[in-house]
């Protein structure tokens, strides 16, 4: 299976500095809302949630620039899933555009599962696991992430 | 000394999701703010920007979200020199709030200095080394950054 496309945009007015680049929380915006679209695959879209009062929290985001992105380009969004417990999902994203074969950007994440009366952790829901499950399956012949498990320090 | 403080705001409606709660893109939205502000400090304002062509690329963040904040709440970020080289500042943000003890989330960040000619990486300044040496210097009593350093993954 290729990787899963989770978001596609162009670059908005309101995500460039004043070189007309992508700043840098905006790479993270991105990966917010491919994070929102693979919550509604997993059964957490927005109806769900009203529904169950359960939600994802982000615990933890790390997040490598690897080029600049002006202005309109088009860009997507490819998810992988690198881990799950009951309660965590471990994911990976790494931005895309057509003319460059290497990411853009790429971002290992921990989520944590909640209930929002609370809030408090909760277990994923049955149908939320075995999604969870298929999508890490189906992804088993993608390489390791190049990305993730990083820790940073100055260069000696 | 105490902390450096380099950035104030209230949360803004912008930032916030359906539920009221800043979004994890825009905790990292601020902290992009509160490390503008250090650049004024170590003299890369903008007028020296336009001047020089010269100014700091991310090109890593990693960020813990510790605790919840909602639309309105004043906040500040203080920020810690971890340490630099000839081309890279390796920094600590937190975020605050005066109710509350404990940090709201925390960012270690390590930035590039460039010259946007190129871009290509360029040395720091005389001026630029100067200040990030006395700012480092005046941290010596500050605690170790709690959330650096780190590798993510799910326990076992």
């Amino acid at each position: 299976m290729p990787a899963l496309i989770t978001y596609r945009t162009p670059v908005q007015e309101d995500w460039v500095d004043y070189n007309g680049h992508l700043r840098d929380a905006y790479y993270l915006l991105i990966f917010s809302y491919a994070t929102d679209a693979l919550m509604e695959r997993i059964g957490l879209d927005a109806d769900s949630r009203g529904q169950s009062g359960h939600s994802l929290f982000t615990l933890e985001a790390h997040i490598n620039y690897l080029h600049e992105v002006k202005l309109g380009t088009e860009v997507w969004v490819q998810t992988q899933i690198i881990g799950f417990d009951q309660k965590r999902l471990h994911l990976y994203h790494s931005l895309h555009r057509s003319d460059i074969g290497e990411a853009l950007a790429a971002s290992e994440q921990m989520l944590l599962h909640v209930n929002l009366a609370g809030p408090k952790s909760t277990p994923f829901s049955e149908m939320s696991v075995q999604t969870m499950q298929q999508l890490l399956h189906q992804q088993d012949d993608l390489p390791t992430p190049a990305f993730s498990g990083r820790v940073m320090k100055i260069p000696t």
